[in-house]
């Protein structure tokens, strides 16, 4: 493969609103070369959990995923959310697939262990267990992968995942066969030193700064797995790392990541 | 394509039922040659429609789709059952991709008249817009295509689609370029010619005999549709075309249709 990949992740929080989804579709449709999308979608299983009356529990921002979750995420994330996202880009002349970590075993992860947290069917990736081979095929037919967060363990269970850690070990996955770079595109213009000033984007991040950050309590909660998750793709052989707003896919702009 | 292509339809009765649905997967697994999967998956949308407070609407076993059914159906055949089904068929060994309609492209469908009846969110699908070249793609890679019956009209909008029509569609489809069969799998024997005696089945249906079987009123309701799309693809280029049951699949039994 000669062009660079792009892996590009949208969070829950984009996919949730109409407006701000076929905005950064119309953008991502418009990105040349091969590329990937992997999506959360977070709320609309909270809002489908509530109206069965099953109770959401969150530990540490990660969903505890028992049975009933499961069928839930599995229905909202690999169906309603994967589906119209693959035919909104179809709609776009973008040939998208729309793919589990089941389909084609494309992505396998392991049931995280029950000690010291029991998660329930969670599960966690390793980059070695992405099939880039099967990628590489979808991508030489110019198709675009869309990549949900839910995964097998290769013995019949499907695995709830971050999507977040999805995108990053797809990007790790594929930068063995080729250049590959990351954008987390998410509603805010980047990492913030001040979560109430979109002005207050910090350009450059690094593993010295990182932990600067989060020793100063700069960085807030859920961005530090988040930030984990681009430190580790750029530490991993991913050329280029970005956090920015998904309304500037296509613009220089938001947090770069460096090792 | 040297070898035939085996296109299998199992019905909802059989997805609803776990023993049924893991000995059935166990014999397709075991089927030899490129196949592909078809499934319904009707109960399980109705148990969350319920659930839901949507109304279930069925004129003529055809379920009536508004927006919100479409959502269901979209979660549960795109979503819970195709991505357990494909997990299913990797812990035995076979690499599925589970596939809707916009997925790839695969497969169009026009949207249903609201004339004389509105449907919704219905469609219908013409064989010619299979995508036959995507699926040998597939098959030469060794993967076994598993469809829902949720399909895409190109511009955006995801469709409900009759699952017997999806597999008479496929079939027809990959029979343009290579030798295919159609199996329709469900819980009766195949064709009863009374409904009450898993004994009286047909053992060879044509056009003619067809004819008869509605004018004596021996094929009931349901059945009438999928003896009509059996009978379209044998008219149209498939090989050899059974109704029976989802236990016999590697079993010579149930009814043949002929032209």
């Amino acid at each position: 493969m000669n062009d660079r990949i792009r892996v590009v992740k949208i969070g829950g929080n984009v996919v949730d609103n109409p407006d701000a989804l076929n905005r950064f579709l119309d953008d991502f449709s418009r990105l040349a070369g091969p590329k990937i999308l992997v999506h959360g979608g977070g709320k609309e299983a909270t809002r489908l959990s509530r109206a069965l009356d099953i109770e959401t529990k969150m530990i540490d921002g990660r969903r505890v995923t028992d049975r009933d979750t499961l069928d839930v995420v599995t229905m909202v994330y690999a169906g309603l959310i994967n589906k119209r996202i693959v035919a909104m880009l179809q709609s776009r002349g973008i040939d998208a697939i729309g793919l589990s970590g089941a389909d084609g075993n494309s992505i396998r992860a392991t049931r995280r262990s029950p000690h010291p947290v029991d998660f329930g069917f969670v599960g966690d990736i390793d980059p070695i267990d992405v099939n880039d081979i099967l990628i590489a095929q979808l991508l030489k037919q110019n198709i675009t992968p869309v990549f949900c967060a839910i995964m097998h363990d290769g013995n019949g269970t499907l695995l709830n995942c971050n999507a977040d850690s999805v995108a990053m070990s797809v990007a790790t996955g594929v930068a063995r066969m080729a250049a590959a770079d990351l954008i987390f595109c998410f509603e805010k213009p980047g990492v913030l030193s001040d979560p109430d000033d979109d002005n207050s984007v910090i350009p450059f991040i690094d593993s010295e700064s990182f932990e600067k950050l989060k020793n100063d309590g700069v960085v807030s909660k859920g961005m530090i797995p988040k930030i984990a998750n681009a430190l580790k793709a750029i530490q991993s052989g991913v050329g280029e790392v970005y956090i920015k707003s998904s309304s500037e896919l296509l613009n220089a702009s938001g947090t770069i990541i460096a090792k």
